[in-house]
């Protein structure tokens, strides 16, 4: 007889997350698992034994289907990184021995390059201290960064909420129009990688002109070429509405990020407090300043990874698909691998699942192809376009009640 | 035969202006109107006689229909304030001479305060110089602050977002949980009355705490107490989440905002410019100054008043309907009134419409009242809920392409 399950979501939440954990579920189910246990705050909270029993919260295919249409961790998330084995040797017996107190011995882990990184740590100490539990990783994360795989669960609803905001902003900034021209800087998540960033330009459209210029932290940043391509813009263009996409990790050629800028000369303020500015608030306060002209700044912020009223139906049912079948997988007797997705047609969209060695995966990050990023860095190219657009396809509608979505709870149903 | 009409959107956008702009075009339809004008960009655009013609992008229900889920004024809008008809008989006369030269005879004008001082200050001056053109008002603001009349269309909707993004950003801050409090401070729109942000309220039920605090531009603002009742939910009450929803409009007791706090000293950063923060972004940081707790803000910008894809069902149909009766009640001879709406039954929800002076509505603006702003200004009343809770039932699916909503857009139809 099989052991137990264990599941744990890690990292910055998304609007699929729980279609993952939904998946793992109901392959327990069909597998005859006796319990499903839930870390309670990723493995963070594992390390307090604050385990839930999942059925307590979960119990029938109603229920999976609410847990689809609830955003963020369901069983609550960390951000923890697991230390090298060598001088830490307690720290993950003590791990393996809250897993065999509970006979766990498949452990699932849903998560971006960090939580993978835990997946390698502990399937290769599991291997070389010949314990028994198998260990497989999950992909998500928004910023779409993990290698290996074609895309990550998570980032398809990101991207459906940035290109329908975006569109519906656009809009927004073109309905005045008798006056100077509004310019409108829109900020969007990703430090490292400009995913998220290129996803704005999901919305051109026949019925959108899209944003005018898109900034991805893969290139570095120019502050006067952008106030220049601005005034071109206004002056020689005469466009009354101008919308800049830019990501939050923009930096200048010296490396200094744009959102540090504007505290350099440590802004004290009345109260004796210091001020942070954003990297688009910095933007249009420059814009405004350089050049007299009318600027705003819009922060998607943490919307953009938790809008489940907005969940692309492609990238739910992938998510569910990975953790079906990081289940699947180890019950079959993997262990140290991550699921991936594989694109085998873009047109007709089909997609298809591999598995591969974490090692392969752990701690790399992915970033957009130099080659896809065109226009002297202010734009991305139809690749793009033509490998993002399946993501976005379909809705999740939300279970409503008095014209709110309905969310799932951790309220025991059986005791 | 009955003269042309003319239709102007005024003022901030919101998710279903054009829903009023379908109810005018249908009711010019069926009283047999001639030719249905459009202000492009206000009174303003009418001021350069810049007029369209509607039926070159609407001829049919399916446009009307797409029209209702297009956000923003499809017609553009504009921010202008007609000055006192002494010293400027010029301007009145102009504008009467435009109208007269396409045989206007019905003036229909959507939008809040400062629009219907236009429309009281035409009817005005068409009835003290014989003028033949009627003018009514059509309600529009997220702000909700109109007199005379229930509620305002384009609130429903905005509050609707609100109180939906409320419960996913609830949801995510909830997430972390093992490590310490999070505090994430939420600013909405709304200068000077607090019912945008009283509606962050409504994301309370059974699924859901709702926010910790509201804090509405009604109350005078104390910095100190509100950095007490935060420590207070952290460390006595132990919340690992905290959320709060604040007015941008936030003041001191002596009349100060909140948000021009950060720039008292006129700070310049290392490329000279100056620099500018929110009102939520200003006490987060205070936060985590004066108590070392991890805080975040989030600004719904003008997400809350273009977001269409989350409109409310009853709003869209309310904007419908003072659109279509304002038109109505034009053609029936009537002039200088704004359309109103009365609540006839708050459970089951049954409203009803009529129409006041417009001496009575502009100009004037309706706040919060007092007895509804709870726990020593930090929440709203279950009176509020009972108020506010029939504006956002129900949903306008949008249209879908691609993934994403179509709009309709100022692309010819006919030539």
């Amino acid at each position: 007889m099989k052991g137990n399950v264990i599941v744990g979501q890690s990292g910055g939440p998304t609007a699929v997350i729980n279609s993952s954990l939904a998946g793992v579920i109901k392959a327990s189910w069909k597998a005859g698992i006796r319990r499903i246990y839930g870390m309670h705050y990723g493995i963070e909270g594992l390390l307090n034994e604050d385990i839930v029993d999942i059925e307590d919260y979960v119990t029938s295919s109603q229920d999976l289907s609410l847990l689809k249409r609830t955003p963020s961790a369901f069983l609550g998330t960390c951000r923890y990184k697991l230390p090298p084995v060598e001088g830490n040797e307690a720290l993950y017996e003590k791990i393996f021995d809250i897993l065999d107190k509970k006979n766990i011995e498949y452990f699932l882990y849903n998560g971006g390059n960090d939580s993978m990184d835990t997946i390698k740590m502990l399937s290769d100490y599991a291997l070389h201290h010949n314990k028994k539990q198998r260990f497989m990783g999950i992909p998500k994360t928004i910023d779409n960064d993990l290698p290996m795989t074609d895309h990550c669960p998570g980032y398809g609803s990101a991207a459906k909420y940035i290109a329908t905001s975006m569109k519906e902003i656009i809009r927004d900034n073109e309905s005045y129009g008798v006056s100077k021209p509004t310019i409108c800087i829109v900020e969007i998540m990703g430090r490292h990688a400009g995913w998220l960033t290129a996803s704005a330009a999901l919305s051109k459209d026949i019925d959108c002109n899209g944003p005018d210029m898109i900034y991805l932290p893969e290139v570095p940043f120019d502050i006067d070429k952008f106030v220049d391509k601005i005034i071109d813009l206004a002056e020689n263009q005469k466009k009354k509405s101008i919308v800049v996409a830019v990501s939050e990790g923009l930096r200048l050629e010296d490396g200094r990020f744009v959102c540090e800028l504007g505290t350099v000369n440590d802004h004290i303020d009345a109260f004796g407090h210091k001020q942070l500015a954003g990297t688009a608030a910095y933007l249009a306060n420059v814009v405004t300043q350089r050049t007299g002209l009318k600027s705003r700044y819009i922060e998607f912020s943490s919307l953009q990874r938790c809008a489940a009223h907005l969940s692309s139906r492609a990238d739910s049912d992938e998510a569910y698909n990975v953790g079906y079948l990081a289940a699947k997988a180890a019950f079959e007797g993997n262990t140290g691998k991550m699921i991936t997705i594989q694109v085998q047609s873009r047109e007709p969209y089909v997609e298809s699942y591999s598995m591969f060695d974490i090692h392969e995966v752990a701690n790399i990050e992915r970033k957009v192809p130099e080659s896809w990023i065109i226009k002297d860095g202010t734009y991305v190219s139809d690749e793009y376009l033509n490998y993002a657009r399946p993501f976005i396809i379909g809705r999740v509608p939300p279970y409503s009640a008095g014209g709110l979505p309905v969310h799932l709870t951790m309220k025991k149903k059986r005791k």
